[in-house]
Order: structure tokens, then C-alpha cells, then sequence
């Protein structure tokens, strides 16, 4: 089936040249025409209500809509929809293009603004912007308390820090050999998963390793945690070098002016090494905030239902983590923050890097996650969410007509026949991730065009990326010049001495090829 | 002085036809112009901090700033700054074109918006929207507290009201013979200036006729009680409108469907009568959404320290208000809203339409506000405000070389070169208000300026008026065409059968000419 980007990059290829010179105005030409596959923001709906009121235009704790509540009619069982997704024993689907940096990263950068209430569903704790929040907190007194107060340290803007086994993590969250708070993180959120009693069923929590640390979704597998910890070093670091550079700062602007690189710097990151390893496009894109500038859709970001649900991306966990030292099942894998601190940080990384992540799709999520994606099915009914084939017209695709259109897997079209007996009756969210995988992507055509549309649109309106904001006097010309050479993961764990060749921490696995265009 | 729209207008007069069919393209040309004059938002600054930072770029609760803090070096005496504003007894200059309903109504409006924290001066409590919360309230518990239970009421989408002579009004704040708030009402804000006991030499307040509104300013005076009065006897015709054509609805949508027409359709007000008044525009500006729809101005609102200050036009009030019945010094024509009551409406209104409105300007401030006057002067300085040449820079108008070209009145002249010596040490605050009028509008040209850029790009930008959603969806096809046919406050009161000719009802007095461009 003929794709969005199948399309149009089948038309870009012929203008777009293979030595990179063109990257920018290519980049510039995607980003637009992607965004503009569908209605920009504001939105007229939210969950706030079913038609357009001035609550659901301005109380931001609603999620938006990018289509209107739907009647639902008849459905499926969830158990039935269940089988759709589930993983056969042994007969995992490993990608051939991403490692386990690629889910690790998806996961800690979606877990800062898509943060639907876990009891409300029409309900967001999100700050609707890229804001690092898993480092730094939601809110102002969550941030206060992670902060190091100059005064206790003698060294200025940093975030609180320990030193294990010789190298930095976070401080501990909870009291030793409890399950009580820290007093001095009593403002931070509780991590999730971790309320006493537990639920039945839950994984175990290693409470006496869990971080203290910003996002109440942070702590969740030594791979987020991981990201967290990386970026917290780097913090202190950048920090140091401007309390050097700046002799005359107090601590209060060495830490704004650090938090201000940092975000500028991860949404670098974001653009340059994970859209990048998303897309199929023939040419790098690359993160230039001038797309944005005179932009007829750069408007307040607003986070919708739709973003928040199409963002589970379970079915990329393999059955089995090959950790530096050991093997984890992906059952284990969660809330113990002792594999990460036992190996260090560099080695966690190599290990994400190293091993291939699972195909994202129909029949390949882990038994250890169905019970979540369940929990996205019927969100999305509790959502009201429209039919897979409404959100196709919505952002420019034909409707299908017959189960083939959707996958070209037997197996997938005969379930979704089962299921649904009419394409028109295929849900939201299985029909996503039921389509085929688009050739030189990780993900399936409807769900890549969503993520883009959004990623650019609230990446690039990000306010330290907008044109009177993103100079040197915001950043310092030394910060500038670090966000602009800035462009992987694995080039700040270089910087920071952790290993010698931060090339090697690749989410596009290195064999992978991309064809003619990428020699 | 050449100023921005003296040579603006002197080149568009050749190109603008005066039969009306060019407005719309006039319109869009004269906005766009204007608001690119200075930098678009988001503004790098906040009084958060004297650096961009995230707090800075993302709390609300902080004021923007259009130039940076400044340092202030050595400035006059604010009693000797005073002189500059005081009228002399007896001498108030009253102005040609204005009637006293252009300061009612601009009062009502700015101080739905412009919300400065009265103890700290850097916060405000403005949600940054033209959005109605003199009448609705700022939060959701403040509109629950207006809005009348459709289960006590049998009729839907109301809010609460009394009868008092035969005329629709809000219910009173305080229970009678008290300085208690009705419990009914304790989650509104408590009407400034009726702290018990009262601060001395404040005016004395009539408790027993303060309603019960949004606004804890709308109750200041009788005019703003009258714009207030007005727009809640609209509110329920339209809700009962509303709920007559469609009965399927419920208290919920009638309410938000009025609230969602009352806001877009004072905006059509505010831009075609109050905008029309104060520009010398050879034509008439039109409401036009679109203007905005593909804007690079489109940012989100964020009010500035600068507006915030320059909107105190204490100046317009004469000594004396020349009511309906009775004549009332300006000294008493505050917190008590019995002069209302006993009129009426729409005799109040015409009381408003008949009184010339003092200038603008120097040496016109009348004793009973010279209090607050003071205030804003010394409140530029708290923010510390750049000066007045600063900010004629940032708003690409020439610096400003001698005191004569600020004004061509010797004494102002006088009073500036004794208060500051030089130029470029007068304060934003006094220089604006020290200027000339602009030839045909009423107020001075940076201030002209600044105004302009502020309103449309602060009123075109709601979210009601946006791409997507401005639209009969929004409002019914009844509400957007009450919206389209509705120009004046006149046209509300005319409808609302208050009086049976609206359109003497009017902002600039009758007599006034513009000219060769509208005969």
C-alpha cells in the first residue's frame, strides 16, 4: 500500500541529493508538509466536553482532540482484541533496524508530557511542552527539592547527587529499608507502581534502589532510569563549566542558564538521532528552529488523546534484556534500579545499544506488558476515540477497503476480520499498530505520520527554540556552541569521559542499510 | 513630530478609497503593520528574572517584558513627578472627540486582563486572555459561584440575577446591612478596596450595593458596574435564545454555547467601536479573525510589564460625572453602585455617551486619582522600566532629542527639563503621558502605538477566534451571525429593548469630524 511517506518521499528522492548539503531545506520541506497533512492547534474539542466551550479552549489539564468523541457501537471483547497483540511463547520478531537505545529513549522522552491521569483518563498531569521534567521536576517546588542549595555545597546550580561505585546517579528516593519517602522529596510524585500495599499481580519493587528524580515514570526500567542519570550528570557538568566561565552568576542563573542547555539540547537529540532513526527518509533532517519561526502552525502545544495513546509502544520489549552481566526477563525488568548501578552507566548503554529491540506491531508484545496494552484498548473506548479509518482520512491517507489494506500478514488480516468484520469497525489504537511496518522505518505509515505531525509541531514551538530566545544570551555562546555540536546520546556520554568512542551507542543498528541514498 | 501613524497614514491615504469596500484589506494591512513594529512573542524576559529562564519562559504568574530591566540611576523625587500630572483646580481640559463611555468601557476591559498583583508588582493574576472574567469569573469555582442551578431555575445556562425597579441586575456580594461576603459567593474575589477596616483617606464604600461578579475591579465605579450589568442581561437573553432553539440541550451547553458567543462577540466591540475611536485611521477597522489564522504574530498571550503600566488613562475622568439625575464629583463616584440602580441602564449609558471625557496628558489628572497616579509612576520604577527613548526605539520610532519634541506645550516642556535634565533620562510612564495627542485620536502617539500592537495581537489571537474553530459549530449559525451584526454597545442595549435607537450610544462625540476621509 502506497504510504504518506512512501509517496512522498518516492517524489522528494528525485530533487533531494546524497551529499548532504541539501539537509536543511529538505528538512525544511518535510517538516512543513508533514505538518500540514492535518488541523493544526487550537483544537475545538478536548475531553472536557463534547463541543467547543471555553473550559475545554483553556483548562489544559483536559486533553485535546484531534477528532470529536465518537459513538462507538458494537465492539469486541477486549479479551478477544487481546489476542491481536499478544506475543506467541518463543516466537518473538526482532527488528532489523533498532536496538533497545530506541524504546529506552522512546520511553523516557514520552513519559514527560504524555501523562494521562491514571484514574481520570480524560484528565493530564502534563506541562504540554518538552521541558525535561523527569529531571527536573513539574513543578517549581518539586524542582527546589532537587536542587543542591549552593550554600550546603559549595558549588553552584547543581542537582542533588550521590557517588555509587565510583560514578554519579541520583539520590535515593525512599528512606533505607523502607518504603517511606525521603522527607527532604516529599514534593515529588510518588513513582508509579511503588503504593503500599501493592497491587496483586504487580512486578516487585526494589524500593531501597529507586531515584529521586522528577518524573514518577523515570524509575520504571533501568533503561529510563538510565537516560535520567545521564542526563543528571551532564547537568552538573554543564553547570560546572558555567560556574566556571561565570564567575560573577550566583546559583540561581547557573542552574536556569544549565536547564535552559539541557532542554535545548535533548530536543536536539530527539530530532537528530530518534526522528531520524524513525524515518525513512532518504537525507538527515535536522533540528533547525527557524522552520518553526513564521510557522502558520506553531500555536500553544496541547497534548491530545490520540498522542497520549498512539505512544505505547510495548510490542518493541524483547522477551529478555541481555544486560552487560546477565540476562533479565522482561518481567523483571522494572523498578530496581541495581542491574544500571551495579554495571555503570557507560556499560547499561553499551548493553541498550548492543541488542536488538522487538518489531513493533501485531503478535509481538511480551506477556510481561499485555496487561498495559489491554489498558490502551479500552482507554481508548473510554476516550471515545474514532475508527482507525476516520484518522486516516483526518490526516490525508484513503480509507482502506478490505483487511489486506491493512497488513499484508495472513494472520493479522484474518484477526481483524474476526474481530471487526468490517474495516470500518477497526479500532483506533489495534489498527495502528496492526499495519504493516513502512519499508525503512520501525513504525507502521498511520502511526509515523501521528509522531511526526507532533513531534515537529511541539518539539520546534518549544519556547527556548523560538526566534527572539534562542541566541547566546540565553544559552551563553559556550552553551550555544555545545547544543549545536551536540547531536546522539552517545556524544555527551563521550564528553563526559564515560567512554572513548560515543559512536558506538546507536539506536539504527549497524548493519542496518538504508539503501542507495545512504551509502 | 512625525510619528508612526502620522507618516503611516500619510502614504496608506493615497492608496485607501474612502467608500468602505477596501476596509477589510485595509484592516489586515494596518494590523500586520502596527504589531510588527516591535518584537513578536514569546518575549526572552519575564520579572521572574533578569535572564531568560524555563520559570521565566513558562509562569504565568510573572509579567512579560517587552525590554530588559534597566538599571536607573539617579531619578527625581515622585512628589516632584507628580506636578507633571496634577490638573490644576478649576483647569481641566476636556476632550474634543471622547465621550465618558471610552473610559467606562476601557476600564472594564483592561482590568479583565491586566491584573497586576497589588502587593507584588513583578505577579498578576491574569489569565492572559480577553476572556470575559469581569462577568465569568477567573477559575472555575468563581464561574460556579455566578451561575444560576438550572434545577432551582427551570430555565438553563443562566446567570444569577435580581430584579431591582423592573431592570435585570447581578445579586449583591455582601449580605445586607454587612461588610460579610454572602457565602454563596465566597470563592469570588473580594471587590478591591473593601478591605475592613478601610485603609485611610480611602473612598467610602456603599457595601450594600456591590454585586456580586467576576471582577473584583467591575464594581470600581457605576460605569464599570453599568458595562458589567450590560453584558450579564445579554448573557441570559442569549441563553434563553439558546435554549428555545435547542431543546435537546442541557444547562451545561447553553451556558458554555452563550459564554463561547459573549466573549467573541465583545471582541467585535472592543476592535470596531473602542480600536475605531482611538485610531486616526482614514477608514474603519473590521474584527477579521483571519488576520491572525497564518500570522507569525500568533503567539501565545503573555501580558507585559509595559502594558500592564501604560493602560492607567487616569486622566480621562473629568471632576465632575454629569449623571442622569444628579451630579457626582469624581471623589464619590466609587464602590457604590446606587446611582446605577436608581437610573436605570440605559439612562446610565446615555449619561456616559453625553459627557465629554477629559484629555489625556499632562497636567489633566483630577485630585481624586492623583493617589494611584503616583502609584504608576512608582511602579514603573519597581519593574524598573527602561526609558521613554528606549521604548520609542523598541517600537521603531526616532529617538527623541529635546523636551520640544516630546511636547509642544511649554509648561510639559518646562516641567520634563526641570524633573530630568536631559532627555534620555525621562521614565516610560511620564513620557508617555507627556506627549502630544495624536492629531484626530485620543491618545499620545508611542502610547497610540504600543495600544494597538497589544490589541490586536492580544484579541485576535483568542482561542474563539481561531482557524478551526470560529465557526457555527462554535456558536450555533444564530450565534455567529448575532456575533457578525453586532458593532457597538449601543447595538446590545438596542436589542435588548433598554432604548429604541442604539447608535447614540457612542464613544466619540457627535460633533467630532475626521476629515476628508469620512464626510
Amino acid at each position: 500500500m502506497a504510504g504518506f511517506f512512501d509517496n512522498f518521499f518516492g517524489t522528494l528522492g528525485v530533487v533531494i541529493d546524497s551529499w548532504g548539503w541539501a539537509d536543511k531545506a529538505a528538512s525544511r520541506i518535510v517538516v512543513n508538509k508533514l505538518v500540514r497533512s492535518t488541523r493544526s492547534r487550537p483544537h475545538p474539542w478536548s475531553t472536557a466536553s463534547d463541543y467547543t466551550s471555553w473550559k475545554g479552549l483553556t483548562d489544559r489539564t483536559f486533553l485535546a482532540r484531534q477528532l470529536p468523541a465518537a459513538d462507538l457501537g458494537d465492539l469486541p471483547d477486549l479479551a478477544a482484541v487481546a489476542q491481536l497483540f499478544e506475543r506467541p511463547e518463543g516466537m518473538q520478531r526482532l527488528s532489523k533496524k533498532s536496538t533497545c537505545l530506541f524504546p529506552a529513549f522512546a520511553q523516557y522522552l514520552t513519559d514527560g508530557f504524555l501523562r494521562t491521569d491514571p484514574v481520570d483518563k480524560r484528565r493530564t498531569s502534563s506541562n504540554h511542552e518538552i521541558d525535561l521534567c523527569a529531571l527536573y521536576g513539574r513543578t517549581e517546588s518539586q524542582t527546589d527539592a532537587l536542587r543542591l542549595k549552593a550554600e550546603d555545597a559549595g558549588s553552584k546550580g547543581r542537582l542533588k547527587s550521590q557517588d555509587l561505585n565510583g560514578e554519579e546517579y541520583p539520590l535515593y528516593h525512599f528512606l533505607p529499608d523502607s518504603t517511606d519517602v525521603d522527607p527532604q522529596f516529599a514534593a515529588l510524585d510518588r513513582p508509579l507502581g511503588t503504593s503500599v500495599p501493592q497491587h496483586e499481580g504487580s512486578p516487585a519493587v526494589d524500593f531501597g534502589s529507586l531515584f529521586a528524580i522528577g518524573g514518577d515514570r523515570a524509575n520504571s526500567t533501568p533503561f529510563t532510569s538510565m537516560m535520567n542519570t545521564l542526563l543528571l550528570r551532564e547537568h552538573n557538568r554543564i553547570a560546572g563549566e558555567l560556574e566556571q566561565r561565570n564567575p560573577g552568576w550566583d546559583d540561581e542563573r547557573v542552574f536556569q542558564t544549565a536547564r535552559n542547555i539541557m532542554i535545548a539540547l535533548y530536543i536536539k537529540i530527539v530530532i537528530e538521532q530518534y526522528i531520524n532513526h524513525i524515518t525513512p527518509a532518504p537525507f538527515s533532517l535536522e533540528a533547525d528552529p527557524s522552520v518553526a519561526w513564521d510557522a502558520e502552525w506553531n500555536r500553544p502545544n496541547w497534548m491530545t488523546v490520540e498522542f497520549s495513546l498512539l505512544y505505547r509502544w510495548h510490542s518493541l520489549m524483547p522477551d529478555v534484556i541481555e544486560w552487560s552481566d546477565r540476562q533479565i526477563p522482561l518481567m523483571s525488568f522494572s523498578l530496581d534500579n541495581r542491574p544500571l548501578i551495579e554495571v555503570g552507566l557507560a556499560a547499561a548503554f553499551e548493553a541498550a545499544a548492543r541488542q536488538p529491540a522487538a518489531d513493533l506491531g501485531a503478535f509481538n508484545t511480551g506477556a510481561a506488558l499485555m496487561r498495559v496494552e489491554v489498558g490502551a484498548v479500552h482507554q481508548g473506548r473510554t476516550n471515545r476515540l474514532a475508527s482507525y479509518n476516520d484518522y486516516r482520512v483526518e490526516y490525508g491517507l484513503d480509507r482502506v477497503e478490505q483487511f489486506s489494506d491493512i497488513s499484508s500478514d495472513p494472520a493479522v488480516e484474518a484477526k481483524l476480520r474476526e474481530l471487526y468484520g468490517s474495516v470500518d469497525k477497526v479500532e483506533f489504537y489495534p489498527g495502528l499498530f496492526a499495519e504493516d511496518l513502512v519499508d525503512k522505518s520501525p513504525l507502521p505509515n498511520l502511526l509515523m505520520i501521528m509522531v511526526g505531525v507532533d513531534a515537529f509541531s511541539q518539539a520546534l514551538t518549544n519556547p527556548l527554540l523560538s526566534k527572539h530566545v534562542f541566541n547566546a544570551q540565553t544559552f551563553t555562546q559556550w552553551g550555544l556552541d555545545l547544543i549545536m555540536e551536540t547531536r546522539s546520546v552517545g556524544d555527551i556520554l563521550q564528553r563526559q569521559g564515560a567512554m572513548t568512542d560515543g559512536s558506538t551507542i546507536v539506536m539504527t543498528q549497524p548493519g542496518w542499510r538504508y539503501g542507495w541514498y545512504r551509502p
